[in-house]
Formats: C-alpha cells, sequence, structure tokens
C-alpha cells in the first residue's frame, strides 16, 4: 500500500486513553504517530507509592516505545503538543508539526488550585513522576530537619504533615504517611520523636471518598483513624502559605503540605472550540468525537461524558474503554462504516487506604480491611504493564509487609531538599 | 556513664571510608555523630548502571539511618559541612555547629575539569545519585531528539556519544552505551537508525585502565572494540563546547559528551592547615591522623597516603580499611594506647566492560572476559550493603541479560530533557 493512501492517525498522550487506543489500531490499515511529553507510559493508580518512597519510579513506568516496540504502525515522538489548527488538520509541536487524518487527544488532566496557583508553591500536587520524587524528598527532608532541629516547637511543627483533598490519592497518601511515621521510621531517628508525628487529612466536602457509598466512606474514615490520620472533613481550605493551611478559623501549623484536592484538564482542550466544562473537559458527542470534527476524538480525563444522567468518572478503567472505542471507531471509519456510541462499562471503584486496608464497591459488593486490600493488590498487579514490573513489585511489596521498611527512601534533586 | 564524659566522634561524609569508621566504633565508648549532605549512603561502583538505566537509584542506595539503626551510639544528620574550625574543635554546618573530641574527615573527592569549569555545563560528571539521573536524561533524550529530526546529518550528530577519561567510570560508560545502542534500543526507533550511532572513548594517556597491567589494557581496549566503542587514546582534550569535542587537531561532533576524566578531592581538605596535593589531597601521619591534631583523622579518597613508595588508589577497599583503621586508633587513643600506622592491604583491581566482559588483577593473577565478569559480578553483589538491594539487583540483572533490556530508561526531570 503507497503510505500516502494511508491514513495518519495522530494521538496526543501515552497514558490509558491513548496507549489503549494506539494498541487497538495495532492490525488497522493507518499509520500512528503516538506523542508524549515524557518517554513512558505511567502506570498512576501507584504513583503515591513512589510519593512515599515504596517504589522507585521505573517500577511503575515503561518507555512507551518499549511497549509498542512490536508493532510496526507506530512512531513513537517524544514532544510537547501545543497547538491544534482543526481546519488544516494540524498539530504544532515543540519541535515540529505533524498533520493528521484523525487526531486523538488524550492528554489527561494535571492537579489544579481553583485559581489559588501561589498555593502551588507550598502544597505540590501528584500527577508525574517528577511531582513524585519532589514528593517524596519533601517529606523525607521534614523528617531529616526534625532530627537536627534544638527547639522543640519547631520539631513538632515539622512533624506536622497535612493532605488536602479526600479523594483516593489524599487517603493513600495520608494513611501511607500515617504508617511511615509510626512503624518504618521510629528506630532509626534519635532526636525526633517520630511517632508524635500527626498527619492531617482535610476535605472540603461532607466525607472522604464521595464517589463511594457512604458506609465505605464512613469505614474509610475508621481505618484512617486507626492507622493516626486526623481526618477533618467539611473543611474548604482558604489559605496555604510556607507556615500551614488554613481552613475557616482552624489553623495546622504545618511545613509539609501536599495537595490531592484538585483536577483541572489538560489545556489543549481549550483550543478545540467547544465550550468546556468547569474542570476544563470538553463535552464530546455520542462517539467520542469533537461536535462538528468526525476527524477529531477527545478520551480520558480531557473528556466529558455523561451517561444515564451521570459523568463517567475520570478513572483508568474508563480512560481506557474510550482508547478502544475510539480506535474501533476509526477502523469502522476507514472501512466508511458508521460509528457506535461509547458505552462504559463500570466495573467498580476501589481505593487503599494504607498497610492492609482498603475498600472496593462493585454493584451490590461492598467490601472494606483485608479482603478490599487482597482485592486491591491482585487488580493492581494484574493491570501493571510488564512481566519484569509486576515480579520487582511484589517482591517490594513483600519486603515492605515483611519489614515495614521502604526501600526507596532516597532523596535526590538538590532543589527540594529544604523542606 | 555521664555524657558529658563520653567522647563526640564526628564524622563529616557517610561513604565507605565514613561509614565504615562509624560501624567499627559500635561498641566503642564514644557518641558519634555522621553527617553527610545526602540521606544515603550510595554504591558508587554501580553508580554507572543507573546512569545507564540498567538499575533504579534505591537499588544502588540505602539510608544511612536505616543501616545505623541498631547502633545506638550513632545521631545521623544530614547537612552540609561548610567550614572546620581545628583550634575550637567546632564544625559549622549548614544548619547548626557541631563540636568534637574527634574529628573524622571522609568527605570524599568529586569530578574535576582541570581549570576548565566551563565544560561542566556540557560535559557532566558522574560522582552522586544526582548526576547519575542528570547522565541518564541526556543519554536517553539524545536518542529521543534523533527520533524527532528530519535532517539525516543532525541525526547522525545526535547519535554520536563521546566518553571522555579511559578510567573505570570511563570504560564502564563507553561499553554500556555502545551495548544500548546496539542491542537494547534498535527495535524500538522507526526514524533514527540507532545501530550506527557511534560511541568514543577518549584518553589522554596512552592506555585505558592505566592502573592495571598494560596486557590488561590491551585486553580492555579490544573488548571495547568489539562492542563498538572507537577507542582514542593519546588524545588530551582541548575544548567542549555544546557541539563537540577537539583534541588538538581531531574534532568530534556530538551533542552528548560525558566527563570522567578528573577527580578532586573535596574543598574541606584546604580548610585543615596543611598544603594539598595537585588533586587536593591532604598528607596525613601514618596513623592517618592530620599532622599537628592528632584528634583529627583525615581517610578516604581525601587522603593522599603512600605505602612502599606509591600512592594508596582511591578505591572502595582502601576508604573502608582506612575507616576501620581510624576506628582503632580512637578506640585505642580513649585507652590511652598508642596508635599504630595504617597498611592498606591490596585485594586486587578490577574493571567490568560490558556485556560479559571485564578485567581482574589481583598479584600475578591477570584475567579477562567472561570469568573476570563473572568474578566482578559476585564481588560487586556480595559488597552491595543490604539483603533486598542484592535480590532486586541480581533479579534486574538476570532480566537484563536474557532479555538485553534496561528497565530503569525513564527520563524524569524536566531540566535536562533537552540533550
Amino acid at each position: 500500500m503507497d503510505s500516502a493512501h494511508v491514513p495518519h492517525v495522530l494521538v496526543l498522550g501515552g497514558g490509558f486513553g491513548g496507549l489503549w487506543a494506539t494498541r487497538a489500531l495495532a492490525s488497522a490499515p493507518v499509520r500512528i504517530t503516538l506523542v508524549d511529553r515524557t518517554n513512558h507510559h505511567l502506570f498512576q493508580p501507584l504513583l503515591y507509592q513512589v510519593a512515599t518512597a515504596g517504589l522507585s519510579a521505573p517500577d511503575i513506568a515503561a518507555p512507551l516505545r518499549h511497549i509498542l516496540r512490536k508493532q510496526s504502525n507506530v512512531t513513537v515522538r517524544m514532544d510537547d503538543a501545543l497547538a491544534i489548527d482543526l481546519g488544516a488538520r494540524r498539530v504544532s509541536l515543540a519541535q515540529g508539526n505533524l498533520d493528521y487524518d484523525y487526531l486523538l487527544v488524550a492528554t489527561g488532566a494535571t492537579h489544579a488550585y481553583f485559581g489559588h496557583d501561589a498555593w502551588a508553591e507550598h502544597a505540590p500536587g501528584l500527577k508525574t513522576l517528577d511531582d513524585a520524587l519532589a514528593i517524596r524528598s519533601r517529606v523525607l527532608s521534614a523528617f531529616e530537619a526534625a532530627e537536627r532541629e534544638d527547639d522543640a516547637d519547631a520539631r513538632r511543627r515539622l512533624l506536622n504533615f497535612v493532605v488536602i483533598g479526600g479523594g483516593p490519592t489524599g487517603v493513600e497518601l495520608a494513611g501511607t504517611l500515617a504508617e511511615i511515621a509510626r512503624h518504618t521510621l521510629p528506630r532509626e531517628f534519635r532526636r525526633a520523636d517520630v511517632r508524635s508525628a500527626r498527619v492531617h487529612l482535610v476535605e472540603a466536602g461532607p466525607r472522604v471518598l464521595a464517589a463511594m457509598p457512604p458506609e465505605l466512606s464512613e469505614k474509610t474514615r475508621l481505618q484512617l483513624l486507626k492507622l493516626g490520620v486526623e481526618v477533618h472533613t467539611g473543611k474548604p481550605v482558604t489559605a496555604i502559605n510556607a507556615d500551614g493551611v488554613t481552613m475557616g478559623d482552624a489553623r495546622i501549623d504545618s511545613r509539609t503540605v501536599l495537595w490531592a484536592a484538585g483536577v483541572a484538564a489538560s489545556p489543549l482542550g481549550r483550543q478545540l472550540g467547544v465550550p468546556t466544562d468547569r474542570a476544563g473537559r470538553v463535552p464530546v458527542a455520542p462517539d467520542l468525537s469533537l461536535p462538528g470534527h468526525p476527524e477529531v476524538f477527545v478520551i480520558g480525563d480531557l473528556a466529558s461524558v455523561q451517561q444515564d444522567g451521570k459523568p463517567v468518572p475520570g478513572v483508568a478503567p474508563a480512560a481506557k474503554q474510550m482508547g478502544e472505542h475510539v480506535a474501533a471507531v476509526v477502523r469502522d471509519r476507514v472501512r466508511g462504516i458508521a460509528a457506535k456510541p461509547f458505552r462504559y462499562r463500570d466495573y467498580g471503584n476501589l481505593a487503599t487506604i494504607g498497610r492492609m486496608a482498603a475498600v472496593v464497591h462493585y454493584g451490590t459488593l461492598k467490601l472494606s480491611g483485608l479482603l478490599a486490600w487482597w482485592f486491591w493488590l491482585v487488580a493492581h498487579l494484574f493491570f501493571l504493564i510488564g512481566f519484569r514490573n509486576r515480579i520487582i513489585v511484589l517482591v517490594n511489596w513483600g519486603w515492605s509487609y515483611w519489614t515495614y521498611q521502604r526501600h526507596a527512601r532516597i532523596i535526590v534533586g538538590r532543589r527540594d531538599r529544604e523542606p
């Protein structure tokens, strides 16, 4: 086949949406360019483990071109997508331009501070490996600073940790931080009383894990308390600075504040010529194409999809399903067949809380505690890409389980050394 | 015992010298403070594996306070030693001061550019984990840039790698880079012909691995050639800029130049009141104490020690032996016993070249090739700290061996993304 006649599918983003779409087009008569600003696919559900030193960065990431090495119709390009010209069917990248016949925009979401961009400096968020390593440095450095500190009051402040946002990421971070302070570190410090460290989880809404049924939110709250986390619900944050967090009348002094509260869709969504929703997501047609542009698709966290009156959640399984759906639509379109509408299949919702504690919700099934944790562990190992990664992650988890140790407690990156 | 009467031993540096001294003082009637600017002990002999994406940073590093958690007479402090006041017996740190009864200066060496500090920007060196991650980013990004590049000439330049310095680090880096270009990456790139990448090893002196017998240098050169490395000996570098390296009349165009040529002792050595040698090392008394200051010791790469008319080499076994010797001297001194002179026991010299190739020299024994590589592998695994690290490193090596893959090919750190 002459390459001039092979449709070019340009995929922006190598997350769950973009990568699953690319793989589902393996046998399609198209050529694909997959563009990502990093060189890797990231297994984001375990990113909090890198931030809390339980796993190394390469344990949960794999080079995109390695994953796709056997798929000969794909070219992987590490580059930044800057602008989309829908009329010319062209994307401007930091290092050049690419024309497309079909465009899949799957650039996901980033953390957002609801207009308080000054908070970013004091309360880093968790979306990329760089974020995770920066948070790891900050957390470990706070313990180091406390050990150096002579003043008891200052030491206490250094051992106050605040996690803002009671969603899955906030719950995971808070639970794991409490575990580190209670079990991992105490024997290793001589001056700082690490066991007295306080971990606060602050949530604006009335309960944690709001996407779960209320009884599982309550179970989560109780398991967090058991781990030593102080849970503050119904407390919207009003200010953050270098010394702590203000929630209306209440104030927590802290030098280590982590942000897990807000998500905003990738700014590329604003270039697609349709009004986005409040979080910057793009409303799409039933087949996930851009209204008025059947050759452009928006998938994953960037897409706003309603189903049965409810939004499809911004989770990995939804992104994968959208990716596979759009691949099918493109395959059909190339053959002149009309597109089918997307339908999200909900395989349940699960979140981990800390050592041996998790919650699982699927239909009428509601699990919590140890059984839920095993469920979570098996599911996450199963979905982790690459045989080697699974083995290594399992060895690391086994090791952590028996010893309470977290092997990746290595501070790298000088700029983050002082908390 | 009243703590006022317990001598305070201040150890600066948690490398092989400082850590081995600290451990050897476990049962001594002293209290110890170990200061390091990082939070970890680094197994430097495998640092090139982190730089070349074969291992993760936490695989070859362990938190100092974790290593020493059971040694109750030690306090670990993450801090920067800035100045030493020998008269007041006090060290100024970035975050405070510490008085000492005994001082062990074990702050090692860093890479040096022989007065050409402007070269640092274009030719990063390899001494810390941050260095290794920066080199990893730079190398991987060069392949990514080549894949993006449309111009064939520019692509060729992007796939030119230069390693400066034919010592063990330079040989390891060059051999591994060639292996990556020949075996790890080719199938994954669609536009760049990665197999055509050229790896140059540039050495000012007449042969590589100058510390080895000439026949092993020659074996090393032949093994490097077999791996695809172009070896340039007798070529002192005269200039380095963003586009390449000049050696007198010769010029190699390259956007990725790595520096493994020069080492200078830690600047703290200049504060000890004695003239240092050309590399900044401090000449010490036979018991490794500072002349005129029997309470101060200098060990490891910072110490200039002559034995039988030859310098004791700057290698890990020498640093460990010095650390243990000084610990014995301090123990004796506390009990009023005179110090014995240090005596270096040479257990041989070994260097790895690449996949299944190494050289070993011990007395009259000279090995090269596969047998030497197995020797090197067992020795390095044996000396790696921590049972978990050994298991993980072995799994990773086994994996790399069978698949030619290097699992840690993850680019982190935005500033180094463009080569």
